[in-house]
């Protein structure tokens, strides 16, 4: 969060991985004592929810409905919407050369974790206590309101449930509350981790059970309506009167009103604030306190406190971002966040040891960011292409019947690279959380050695897939033609929910210069003789080429365009040129100006591209690897078939880089454009069963474009019939204005 | 519309050209008879609206304010929203190079406009009457009553000023609405001129004043569920009974439903159905009908009429677009429309004359679009930017104050390519619509000639457009950090508003298909050994270069790149090359294939590349022809370039083409690249002056971020204490959710 610069949604920032930071930040704390604090009810434990009464769904839905005879392409009639599965989707699922299941397996992690989920799937989806009317009729306050209730009963029923696993809690929330924030997820997410990692033992005693019993619900107070997370810009006071041996916290200024927190507006009743610690005269930099901003049991805002909803967002309706301004507002000094820094009844202010942690902590939430970029373009890619394939319109021969059109190769030119990107992204997603756990053991240990590269990468890996899978979503928006536009078709509900990733938890821009950062010092090191390790350690062969000048004529004959490993090596070369050149541009700015800053300003625009070059070539590297691991061929055949498309995609839309460096010839351009076509039409038998291997449930995905019978006009004229609008046949208005109007006329 | 494809918003097609297709569609009817319907009232006519009641605002406005002493950052405390205006805007100003009013003249069309532009802007924002509650903190059905009583006003007050021009009805209307559609679009923008164009005299007399009057009401439904507007698609069918001289109207399927048209749902009690005819038996295509579909009086849908709203979209939440079921209705022989087309009392069908007219108003709708390309890009930099520079965040100089965000490269790379791109579609807007006017004489006449490159260039161009401004716009959102997620930013707004545009009045991508089919055909007669006019003149090159086939070495010295007309030429080479690629790519698919429909189909992503470069080209061209017309040496520099910084930018973006082609170097892209970030730091100081001269008045713009004298933090507290959430202190669902689960746990 130190890295969140330009006016970043802090509050949004948590709310996506409410029981992930659990993991990270209960480091300080062993995790059977946080478990411990829920035991499970006798005989609800997980041997009771994996029991019999657990309908499984989705493939076997699947199965299901396909076996079943006719459907139509629901042109057929009015009567009633029907059961059966379009025709369409029923021949497309039959066309497919693998099997979807074990695809699956392999996103999820292993055939029992696809049980698993889909066993707690089932626990929310069959629960007609989590029922409720689609939340595009309803008012933000009624949708807010739902959201309290269905999460209020997700903490009840986690306990019933005995549901104590990160991971499960957290499939169980997204189900609960169908990939959108809700808001407690800052309760959740920040509040009581931040209790676990950084309060004392003697403040865990008088917060975390109230807090763990929702007594106490809290939010994690940063950004301010002025800044985002640069730290020395904050500008909320906490000034310690040794007198009466309490903190008063002030918003000096407009600026300085905290802004976005989620769960702030009308939720939370305590805050942990962000605050410049003043004692003795001396300012001390920023601090954390838990600071009562309601009044227990009447939930009115205490005196000295101005709190309040932000307002409305693009997005994020169900959750109450808000604002917090402190008049001087008085809390003891106990309420200091004390595990580290403290400051004595005298005001002596107590130094604290440093806390690295918090550098593991952001590679995981960005590592789920990548993953949260996988699941969002996941979905878009599952409605666009379910409907590509039920939609015929236009014609490509006269007379025929209208195509699908799926079949437009312009239609799989926007569609099948997106998704080739969202498998990429999986496995990206994948190895990153692997990977910070499999180091998360030297971590505790204080062994740090492993963690710059993998910050460095995840920054830029973070902003990379945000920002495809951001613009990638209202790609597969505007491929669905007007009917992406409805709110049925659902792509408008995941853009809005998933945009605010490419700033939060670190601006995009702000992350690829990060990345850009270790990138140079990596450079630097190579020029200066030093050997560089891991995902960079193709910045070695830089200055070995200085030494064979002959080394681009020699590469162009090498690359294979059919063979991902020799794809791999040329996203490589491209990295390390572009590496190399942002980096001479910054030494030519360092010739020219006095200041390294203005240096690194006046050629952000090269860091940034060297950054996605370098990223660009993590991904197809991660993806190509991932094709070793798949030991069924005809999954490993359409996997490999995907991760060509993505890598030559690639190489078609950067085809100057490839050209300047000399790593591809003109004519394998024009090679790579007629491959990537050919691809298209490789892929076009299997795409529907490439979305349902996502195994997104209807209910999750709530499309009604994406359905997965392919029912949509039914449904579609089933859903209009319930918008608002149809409340009455006569809206008011009419009588209240136009009928006025003609009559002055 | 015969073009419009992919299941495309119909209805919300004609939305934000109300009155212009008046002028395109009224071709028929001289245009007195259609403004003696409304006479002006005595003395209530233009001279009195031009008189001195009216107030101007805007660029005396801003110099008012710029006068103004003191201002700040809004920092400076909580007291009040501050009056004044932000320093650095006043410093921004300043520091400008040239007069922004010039610059809004140009874009205008001269001065004079300019103030007839803002006299009628004056008239509508300072009429208390269209003032009301920002349209975020309202429902659905609140948002749509509100556009109904605006729309009623409208109405009235546009005859009270008699108002008649259509482009000033255009601009009252916008600024009514606020750039927003409204419910009443598709009556003044489709129905009224479709009876004036394709009425008999006796239908006039029967159907337009009482449409005049708003008594009918009426939409034009032509989309149907499962179809965009591929006309042999639709299924509804209007039957011809003899017996009772009336046509049956129905819908036979759930995909026949008509779906999308703007007004149906709640506004209108007619709608021009587009139906296939059948009379004796046989099916005679597509025509259209008048179905009165509510009762005159009591508004209640007829027996037989399923009518209703489609639910939420994306954006348009004031547009009642419908759905129209029609079971068996039966409608008077008299109200097909029969000006063309007749089918007598017994049945006889009599053809029409071929009508090709609407080719010439499908011309100027999507010249409009472009226009509306250029407005909606416009306003989003114009928030992004002057919040850019008034936003501080982060630091470039340790210890140093924070730097406006303005400052950072990275922040200028995504603004002022941005800003760039604005301009150039306004010339290139005012380009297609002037040469439509110069044209459109020809067309009375029937001479035709010119309209078919015309009408290709306006199809691809509308595409280009539209696709760049929409990305661009989400860009700008962005780069305004968390804030710009708030709809307190206004840029949500603009681009849900906006993204239509890619889908409605065809399809982009088949947009791009139709450009391309021009130009394959043009490259065709090149081949053939004819010549080509126009704007594709440069493909007769191409026969020439055949003989001399060093060319490419020979070109790529002669560009020079800070030359706006040798910058043209690289992209007529660019162009000439990818026509030329993808026409022989189409040749190759020929000669492998039997059918010209899968050669086309399977060149297709070709194609569209080739189309877009085409228009690249055309843009660059015209943004560079619009410099020599600038006589203001100070507006020219700057423009000038804006115009280098749009065509290297776009080299840049697309370096592979022009490598590839040999149209540039190596070398010669790296300078491009280095020479677009110093175009970064040279239009720096102007940035906030060339957003300005766009003259967006704030209540227009509606954004906290975007205002004029850059006040955003005060006012974006104010703005958030309004939200319909803080209206209690204490929200319903604490009582209901979370403090019964409080007890429970």
């Amino acid at each position: 969060m130190h890295d969140l610069k330009h006016g970043a949604v802090h509050a949004a920032q948590h709310a996506m991985q409410p029981a992930a930071p659990y993991t990270a930040r209960a480091d300080a704390r062993p995790a059977h004592t946080y478990r411990a604090a829920a035991p499970a009810p006798p005989g609800r434990g997980r041997g009771h929810v994996a029991g019999g009464d657990v309908r499984r769904r989705g493939v076997a839905r699947g199965r299901r409905a396909a076996a079943e005879p006719g459907g139509g392409r629901g042109r057929s009639g009015l009567s009633g919407v029907a059961a059966m599965m379009n025709a369409d989707l029923r021949r497309e699922r039959a066309a497919a050369t693998f099997q979807p299941e074990l695809l699956t397996h392999i996103l999820d992690g292993g055939a029992e974790r696809t049980r698993r989920r889909k066993e707690i799937e089932a626990l929310v989806i069959n629960d007609p206590d989590f029922q409720h009317e689609d939340l595009n009729f309803l008012s933000r306050s009624q949708r807010y309101e739902q959201a309290i209730r269905k999460s209020s009963l997700m903490v009840m029923k986690l306990r019933e449930y005995g549901i104590a696993d990160p991971e499960e809690i957290y499939w169980f929330k997204s189900f609960v509350h169908r990939g959108r924030p809700e808001p407690l997820d800052l309760h959740l997410g920040m509040f009581l981790p931040t209790l676990l990692t950084q309060a004392t033992p003697e403040q865990q005693d008088r917060f975390f059970m109230p807090a763990w019993n929702l007594e106490i619900i809290g939010t994690y107070a940063q950004t301010e309506m002025g800044h985002g997370t640069h730290l020395r810009g904050l500008e909320t006071t906490a000034t310690y009167d040794p007198a009466t041996q309490e903190f008063i916290l002030n918003s000096p200024t407009v600026t300085s009103i905290k802004w976005w927190p989620g769960g702030l507006g009308k939720t939370s009743n305590h805050a942990i604030v962000l605050a410049q610690l003043y004692t003795q005269g001396q300012c001390k930099g920023l601090h954390a306190f838990i600071v009562p901003i309601r009044q227990l049991g009447t939930h009115e805002p205490l005196p000295g406190i101005t709190v309040g909803d932000i307002g409305p967002k693009f997005g994020y309706d169900e959750m109450d971002n808000g604002y917090l301004k402190m008049d001087n507002f008085r809390i003891p000094r106990e309420n200091m966040l004390m595990k580290y820094a403290q400051v004595e009844p005298d005001g002596t202010y107590v130094k604290p040891v440093s806390d690295k942690l918090t550098y593991g902590t952001m590679v995981f939430i960005r590592s789920l960011i990548v993953g949260d970029s996988a699941r969002s373009l996941s979905r878009a890619c599952t409605i666009a292409i379910r409907y590509s394939a039920v939609r015929h319109q236009s014609e490509l021969k006269p007379g025929a019947p209208e195509p699908q059109i799926l079949d437009y190769q312009t239609q799989q030119y926007k569609l099948f690279p997106l998704l080739a990107t969202a498998y990429a992204f999986h496995f990206v997603g994948a190895y990153i959380k692997d990977t910070y756990h499999r180091i998360s053991g030297d971590i505790h240990e204080g062994d740090l050695s492993e963690l710059p590269e993998l910050h460095a990468l995840t920054a830029g890996l973070k902003a990379f897939t945000s920002w495809t899978a951001n613009a990638g979503i209202e790609e597969c928006r505007m491929a669905c033609g007007g009917h992406g536009y409805s709110r049925c078709s659902g792509i408008p509900d995941i853009y809005v929910t998933f945009t605010p990733s490419c700033t939060y938890e670190g601006e995009n821009t702000v992350m690829m210069l990060q990345t850009a950062r270790f990138l140079v010092k990596s450079y630097n090191q190579v020029s200066s003789g030093q050997r560089v390790t891991g995902m960079v350690s193709y910045l070695n062969d830089l200055s070995r080429q200085r030494v064979q000048p002959q080394h681009v004529a020699g590469r162009t004959e090498t690359v294979r365009i059919n063979d991902p490993v020799s794809l791999v090596e040329a996203y490589k070369a491209r990295a390390a040129r572009l590496v190399e050149a942002a980096a001479k541009n910054l030494q030519a700015e360092l010739n020219h100006r006095k200041s390294k800053e203005d240096a690194w300003n006046r050629t952000s625009v090269d860091l940034v591209r060297a950054s996605e070059a370098h990223c660009h070539y993590v991904i197809v590297k991660l993806f190509t690897a991932k094709l070793s691991e798949v030991s069924n061929a005809a999954v490993c055949a359409v996997l490999t078939e995907l991760c060509l498309l993505y890598a030559l995609y690639g190489i078609s839309k950067n085809a100057g880089d490839f050209l300047q460096a000399g790593i591809l010839t003109d004519a394998q351009i024009t090679q790579v454009n007629q491959r990537v076509k050919e691809l298209l039409a490789v892929i076009r038998p299997n795409a529907v069963a490439l979305v349902d291997s996502f195994d997104f449930h209807d209910v999750h995905l709530g499309s009604v474009l994406g359905r997965y019978d392919g029912n949509v006009y039914e449904n579609m004229f089933e859903w209009a019939k319930k918008s608002p609008l149809n409340k009455t046949e006569v809206h008011e208005s009419f009588h209240k204005h136009l009928k006025p109007m003609q009559s002055k006329l």
